[in-house]
């Protein structure tokens, strides 16, 4: 068998770019999660309140009420809420940069339609003619329709249509359509302001609410949108750690998650001028590598190699072979700006959300997109002749991956297994009989962050290789799809870890046992995946043997997931608590409580392995429940 | 001279009814507060980050980041934010619930049009055709393009060109002019996620944007909608503080923000047939109170007593006499739910964004308002037999006061002053020449809160009296406007308390010292008032010996109302300080950097008398540089 990538090598080499850093006197996200240890209680619990000023207040058995006579429940429900609505407006408001984008897609310009029939299927869904129109003004008249998605004043989201209707029918029952996105994330901060809302109960419904506006809206125009410009991800080989540095090229690092800013680089760096340019200042050529979701859009569509998750992202520049690092918005740490001015490396922000000290700001928007992004690669070519050789240390390790499962991707590839004289093509069918038989025991969405509370990587690296050896199918994204590719899960060999069953199917449809699914806000590929398979099944998606889990979860989008992975029908399983422990009634209402409501709700625990456990155990409950 | 209830005798009340609570074995917000005294000097200072799962992280000299790197300054920033936004949610979410009230209005239903010339004026503003239509059409298109004003996916707010030419300049300038309400609330909670927005500068740009978007958004369509439909405020007499609850009568206290809810109770308490259900039960009639801003709404509109303000809430049920409170949203302490059990009082929520347990939930919305306020004055009047006589205790303090300082109600007593042969009607005209001669030194708008970090209405009393003895006239809503009210400062008789040359404006216009602009989204008024004085005197508003103080406020509306009052280039006097404290670079930022920015910032004093005379300086220094 291959030799697989282990947690203690990748634990290795970060210790190398660790005394690198120590030595250059900065700190890393070690150092200050060391200096960070002792974390407030009461935060990590929920029950601090910052939401007026009459406080802080904080609960106690001697202060068990804020001073408006707010509970733990009431304080640990807001501030649960607020969370979700970072997570939901972090999202959607990606989604909406992408319907701009989408706008200003243009024949002659940077941002073209590269995917026509998605533009005019999905065209069709919100009932835009496009019978004999040029693609472009369909696509403007989309965009449009997807902008009014943040703020049209009445009615629920267009896309919660594609849910099926027992979810639909259980979100109208507890109100819990969501309406317009940012309505959402306005009402929430409303309730949660000082002497709104004070009912826990309704708190989660909110959040719950809330979330949905993020999946089946803000997340989900992010996703159709942006496969609709720049293409709809098919299987394509890919390489993922830190050695897709290059040794003699000029690397450029695109990190953040807007593909808008990453595609616009990548582009321009692979024009012939360009790599003229950097072969004149003696590079070898331009070396694009990803870092989190950003990594993930443009290595689902160009076979860009990713350099890394969440955690490296320091690494990455602690090499000392990065020429710039481009980054749009979120999951930036502020550290990369000071860090930078210790290497040679140039930090460019290019987005007017996200602005970091210590770094340089070149605006990236859909109306100069092309000339900031060659003032940004020219940047990086003549930053080449800084690099000092002698400071230079790119560890060794990557793995090859096979990326770009889209829906219609996997669809595409199941065709490939189905006797087109007794089935119909195009279908989740092949998929379906597979767990019905039992040869494929269930599936597991894998998604989430880093985080230094648990060791990293070594959640989701060590439960996928348990799961995919129990014949479970892993669909992931974001930072745990790059610790699966790190951990070569996405090569085809990986099939060699799997289950009997398991490794039967991926052999059949020539696929990895973990599949590739895309960056965050591609989770709602999930949705439509789950959605799809539950309505060709006929049965409810709570009835599926299907599970979430967020094993090293940090960001506020998050939970916003989980809200709306658990509002879809999905018992989500956490392996970082959310900080509501202050409060029995939260902890009850995210859990029973959820699946009480939406048939679905959290199992949250801190231990990998009793975590995968659980997980198998939850796929076998819902395997016998279905008599399969 | 008459005699002015003084803050001791208020004192004085509330202590006995603090010891009605400690018999009742309830607490009150002191003995809360007193068990929350040690705040926690990290979220008082700001520097205390919860926005994701790796933390929390607070900042000491030791762990001067948190784990991404985000130092104090990005820490206190986005905080800073995320409290403007709270604010801007509530007071804009409360103007978009009016908005569908008049999509609702109807001439046979509950809610009517009752200011057709100021819905024809607004409406033309927004470019509505009003020619020969039905007031109810040109309101429904009105409500539709307010509704717009929250998630138009192009442009700016409508209302912004309401503003003088220089300060649009300005705000297009600093790129702060807000585009769609939720987009910037939405906008903001993005920014501030892990690993977005590090840039204090920026943030507390976009905290200004923000603020933009609630004083010339959300607020400024509360008030001109809520004028539509309930009628714009004229002078009308009132009285104000506990001694308005009445031993014989039904006492139903309205208490919140939207005056959709306690406009339809008020006006079914008035009709003949719940009076005479409310004499067969043995009452005198029905008293409807207020409390905090909905108090405000309604006693400028019809006269309705003023029971008191935030920190009152609590009293007014610990009198013992109120049969029935019902609250729609925003500041209402949770604590009433348990404390209305102690007593006979049944505790009424409306809204399905404020629940509160133990109280009951009656929906109060446009389609079913009449029904459901007959319901709630029922519940009332049956509840007066339960009323225990024994533990009746209404304080005896109250004073009388003369209300409804709407802009056109201001204009039409300076009407009354001017020369008709010389000059123009409907102008500030008589205004800015008093100010010109001195004869008025200047204004100041009082808003705010009370805060149990400082005494309890002192600030504002004491403040108050100390301008109008300099000749500095006051407008004022919110729980500011209630202190005034409640120490007699709303009486013409407070003329008496006024230095020269305020007192002989008093009598000559017959206006008490001190305005009652209304509710808190009624600061938008005072946004009107200043923005047209200083074009009918032709300088620029931070030129105008014109300042905003909230003395003691408390919830984030006060922060987001003070960033768009400072954006409106307008000094603001802040006696409690913004949790900012931990960073340099943001105290810096609110204050002097504001200034260099918009021409106008904060100052920020915990002593009231000190910041009284830093007021009276402010405003001679603006004098003195205009020659005055």
């Amino acid at each position: 068998m291959k030799h697989f990538t282990t947690i203690e090598e990748m634990e290795s080499d970060a210790k190398e770019l660790r005394e690198i850093a120590c030595k250059a006197c900065i700190d890393t996200w070690e150092t200050r999660a060391e200096a960070q240890k002792n974390h407030c209680k009461f935060g990590e619990d929920g029950i601090c309140c910052r939401n007026c000023s009459m406080g802080p207040c904080r609960i106690t058995p001697k202060s068990p009420k804020g001073i408006c006579g707010a509970d733990a429940h009431t304080i640990a429900g807001r501030n649960y809420l607020r969370f979700v609505v970072g997570g939901t407006a972090a999202h959607s408001d990606h989604g909406r940069e992408i319907c701009y984008t989408l706008a200003a897609a243009d024949k002659d310009g940077i941002y073209k339609i590269k995917d026509e029939e998605k533009c005019i299927r999905v065209a069709k869904e919100f009932g835009i003619e496009t019978e004999g129109r040029d693609i472009y003004d369909i696509a403007k008249d989309l965009a449009l329709v997807g902008l009014n998605e943040y703020g049209k004043p009445f009615g629920t989201l267009k896309f919660l249509e594609r849910a099926p209707q027992e979810r639909q029918d259980k979100w109208n029952e507890l109100g819990i359509a969501p309406r317009a996105v940012d309505r959402e994330c306005t009402e929430s901060m409303h309730m949660t302001h000082v002497g709104v809302m004070a009912d826990p109960a309704a708190l989660v419904r909110q959040a719950m609410r809330t979330g949905l506006a993020d999946g089946w809206g803000g997340s989900m125009m992010g996703t159709e949108f942006s496969d609709i410009i720049f293409g709809t991800p098919k299987p394509v080989k890919t390489e993922a750690n830190l050695a897709v540095l290059s040794k003699d090229m000029v690397n450029i690092v695109v990190h953040g998650h807007d593909p808008s800013v990453s595609e616009a680089v990548a582009e321009i760096a692979d024009r012939k001028e360009f790599i003229d340019r950097a072969k004149a200042v003696g590079a070898k050529g331009i070396n694009i590598v990803g870092l989190c979701c950003t990594s993930n859009e443009v290595a689902m569509r160009h076979g860009i190699p990713m350099a890394g998750n969440f955690l490296q992202q320091e690494n990455a520049i602690l090499t000392g072979a990065v020429e710039l690092i481009v980054v749009d918005v979120q999951c930036i740490f502020p550290a990369l700006g000071p860090l930078s001015k210790c290497f040679h490396t140039k930090m460019i922000t290019t987005s007017p959300k996200a602005m970091i000290p210590d770094s340089e700001f070149v605006l990236i928007e859909p109306s100069n997109a092309e000339e900031a992004a060659k003032t940004i690669v020219g940047m990086a070519i003549d930053n080449f002749v800084n690099r000092d050789p002698d400071r230079v240390f790119i560890p060794t390790h990557k793995e090859e991956a096979v990326v770009g499962y889209s829906c219609e991707a996997i669809i595409n590839e199941l065709d490939g297994v189905t006797n087109s004289f007794v089935e119909g093509r195009g279908t989740w069918k092949p998929l379906i009989d597979a767990i019905k038989a039992g040869i494929v025991r269930g599936a597991v969405g894998f998604v989430g962050c880093n985080n230094p509370k648990v060791r990293s990587d070594y959640s989701h690296i060590s439960m996928m290789k348990e799961l995919i050896k129990n014949d479970v199918i892993i669909v992931t994204t974001g930072c745990a799809a790059q610790a699966a590719a790190k951990a070569g899960l996405m090569s085809k060999e990986a099939r060699d870890l799997c289950g009997e069953g398991l490794k039967r199917v991926c052999k059949l449809v020539d696929i990895p046992p973990v599949l590739h699914m895309g960056s965050c806000v591609d989770i709602s590929r999930i949705l439509v995946l789950v959605s799809e398979v539950a309505k060709q099944w006929g049965i409810n998606v709570t009835q599926l043997p299907v599970l979430g889990c967020a094993p090293e979860w940090m960001s506020e989008k998050a939970v916003s997931i989980a809200n709306y992975v658990v509002a879809s029908g999905i018992d989500t399983y956490l392996g970082i608590e959310p900080q509501v422990k202050g409060s029995s009634q939260m902890m009850h209402l995210i859990t029973d409580g959820a699946r009480e409501m939406v048939g679905a709700g959290y199992v949250i625990e801190m231990d990998p392995a009793k975590l995968c456990a659980a997980m198998i155990d939850g796929i076998e409950k819902k395997r016998a429940a279905l008599n399969i």
